[in-house]
């Protein structure tokens, strides 16, 4: 137990924003006010609430007296500033005042952190104050401080990540209900999974942002929102999905940061002769085995799986979304910045010592699944595989499945054939695709999928 | 980065002990020095590894003008210890000599730290020196920290742990080809994963150690090895592992923590009315539904399950044992103390202001599977019945299944009955055993299997 628990004063906490983390941030920091104290030495004060409308209806758990319209003035008088409000600005602005007054920071904008984190990290190790920020990245998952703290004296070598809980739900409706993309969507917003707008989370949005901020922690190294390539989830189709049941693979959206070696042969990530070493950054849908711990991560939630060179294999599984489960992240987050305050202290700061380059998107090095409806005559498969040979792409495994139930192709003179490669550069893919594509006796390239995980 | 990383002096680093661990830690910390050095803001130097023997064989990585027999003398000279001998001595004296001195200590002794934790948690704390102990259980896998940190603003409710490699290996062994716990058992030793005497494996041992500091830290209550209701896998045949197969479940086995509320009803906890509020600690098999993720943690993997009041359900996986994996863990904690003592502060302390209560095994409430051969006439099963409702046992199925290939049961007039219960206290569980097996009907009482994760 801290000692002098009673001694030191309150400590204030200000809360910006009272939205559905926001609100159970301020009830937790009530009902259990006397374990927190208990557990950082002094009591957490929260001293009021920033809203854009205060008079607007609120949970009948917030206290209204706490509301307050002025979030400069409010940001001045605390010890502790908490952030839930998102976008960018005015949080950017409201951080940096408080950074400037001495306060620690919390906050769980991965969109401001992974457009802007730096501007904030410089501010904080500059006032001396900390930067926490575990509920920026799958919600109420540790992985900020496994990655930055635990990991700390291994070398992490990729992370995988599930960490967009609204699209995990789509694809795996899709995979266990057989309903298409555009259905799934629909139900996942009637649940209240998906907003009325679901273009962050559908196209990748939100999950770029967080592989940014992982892929900074994981590799220490400076990595932005514009540094990650980006693909959402609506080309699926309820025939990849269903395809990818039969080749024993689910289909989901990944947040992929990895290392890559360059030229040095036999590592784990896949390293191409002469690729250049940096760091892969990228949110695609993948094919990922059904016999991956991520295969299973089911419905709305979110996990986080990390290669690291001396740990192995980790992942970290729970939910990535929601106002108690983010709460629970924000608050335990609060706890270490209040800590400090009393015993002294203070969290990691920004690591960036590495500097490793980050690779372009035609960098990236994975297995492909390519799916294609070709004539159905002898000598066309030897045709294709000519084509991908060609362009260096070396194929695992060819075959013409015969699907009941899957297949479209019903057409007689028409067989599909489904290409399994080897690691290849997806600049190397992209001009094989191209290629087959322009064959002769090649009808249609039906789907181009990444495997990753295996 | 840390700022003036070349400006401080180096920091000291004794190692004690050079098995398995030791090795691997005393390689990372010269492999990884340039590393280690930007993320610490100073160079960690390796002043010497204390053994038994200096000059008995070694892994050809150990620098042997390190070794040294005065682990003594060694501790007097290190800013940082780091003990990886295992066993309570030395390794305690040399802990409590070290941080009398002012060197801050990481340790990944278990069984030390079940037995005697709080000696050196006290020592630590009056020292105003770190104490980390991120490796003593499961291995690599961050969870320690988490729990400490990560959810120090949440309330754990129930934490559900694979913490033994040997016995997880084992069980998935016998689940998988079907042989029996002796064959399993001496194929895990042929292969490295269970020692020549697999005593604290297989009988529980070393998950119960886990399980109570895993429980101390959950539950904010100092919890010691012989609090922990221990069973180990011994009991299980192949015929359990096949029947919870055919039930939809997985054996394996758990080290259990969890907060009872006592009278308060509706918890997720499955409190009885009227019983006692505390913590429950115990390891023994259990059949878990394979829809469960830690039904899907295989081979000698670890994961640690929690339930939290605001987090929701979290799982963290990995390797929970092996040279490197474990220094991978090691070699965070020396991170964290080294920061420290470059840029001030101090790691979290004993937290025990809750002080629950520990409730006795038989207090522990859980569902039940109980397999018994019955004489196969009518009335039976309602005779069986009305036992387990005299002892206030609710039924929630009985079947009498036909399980081709798998049952023994082959002699006519004999039928094989599956009750499952309820959730009820282990000692109303034992009463109504006792009793059920004295009815006349009932041959026997194939056995008894406690259901968690459902």
């Amino acid at each position: 137990m801290p000692p002098a628990a009673e001694s030191h004063p309150p400590l204030r906490v200000a809360l910006l924003g009272c939205g559905v983390v926001g609100t159970q941030v301020a009830r937790l920091l009530t009902e259990q006010a006397d374990d927190l104290a208990s557990r950082v030495g002094a009591r957490l004060e929260l001293v009021g609430i920033a809203v854009r409308n205060a008079a607007a209806p609120r949970a009948s758990s917030v206290d209204r007296s706490l509301l307050t319209e002025d979030a400069e003035g409010l940001v001045a008088r605390a010890d502790i500033v908490v952030e839930v409000m998102g976008g960018t600005e005015p949080a950017r602005s409201l951080l940096l005042r408080a950074i400037d007054a001495g306060a620690a920071v919390v906050t769980a904008n991965k969109a401001l952190l992974a457009e802007d984190g730096p501007t904030l990290y410089k501010a904080a190790d500059a006032a001396g104050v900390d930067i926490y920020f575990e509920a920026a990245v799958a919600g109420a998952i540790p992985i900020v401080r496994p990655v930055r703290e635990s990991l700390a004296g291994d070398r992490v070598r990729r992370v995988l990540g599930i960490v967009n809980g609204t699209t995990n739900y789509v694809l795996d409706q899709m995979a266990t209900t057989g309903m298409d993309l555009e259905e799934a969507v629909k139900e996942a917003q009637d649940l209240g999974y998906a907003e009325a707008d679901p273009t962050a989370d559908v196209e990748g949005y939100d999950a770029a942002a967080k592989a940014a901020i992982l892929a900074s922690l994981a590799f220490h190294t400076r990595v932005s929102l514009d540094d990650v390539a980006r693909e959402g989830i609506m080309s699926v189709t309820a025939e990849d999905v269903a395809w990818a049941a039969q080749t024993g693979h689910v289909i989901k959206l990944l947040a992929i940061a990895e290392l890559r070696e360059g030229t040095s042969a036999g590592t784990s990530v896949g390293a191409a002769a002469g690729a250049p070493a940096g760091v892969s950054v990228r949110v695609h849908p993948a094919l990922v085995p059904t016999s991956h711990p991520l295969a299973n991560v089911r419905g709305s939630f979110n996990a986080v799986f990390v290669e690291a060179e001396s740990a192995g294999e980790l992942m970290f599984y729970g939910r990535g979304a929601g106002g108690a489960p983010t709460a629970s992240a924000v608050l335990g987050d609060v706890v270490s910045a209040a800590r400090h305050r009393v015993l002294g202290g203070k969290g990691p700061q920004e690591s960036t010592y590495a500097e490793l380059a980050i690779l372009p998107a035609s960098a990236a090095v994975t297995r492909y699944q390519v799916r294609l409806e070709v004539d159905d005559r002898p000598g066309v498969l030897a045709q294709v595989a000519h084509a991908l040979a060609e362009h260096g792409v070396s194929i695992e495994a060819v075959r013409q499945p015969t699907a009941p139930g899957v297949s479209d192709v019903a057409e007689p003179g028409v067989a599909e054939l489904l290409i399994t490669t080897h690691a290849a550069p997806e600049s190397a893919l992209s001009a094989t695709v191209a290629a087959v594509a322009g064959l002769e006796p090649v009808r249609t390239i039906t789907s181009v999928l990444r495997v990753e995980g295996a």
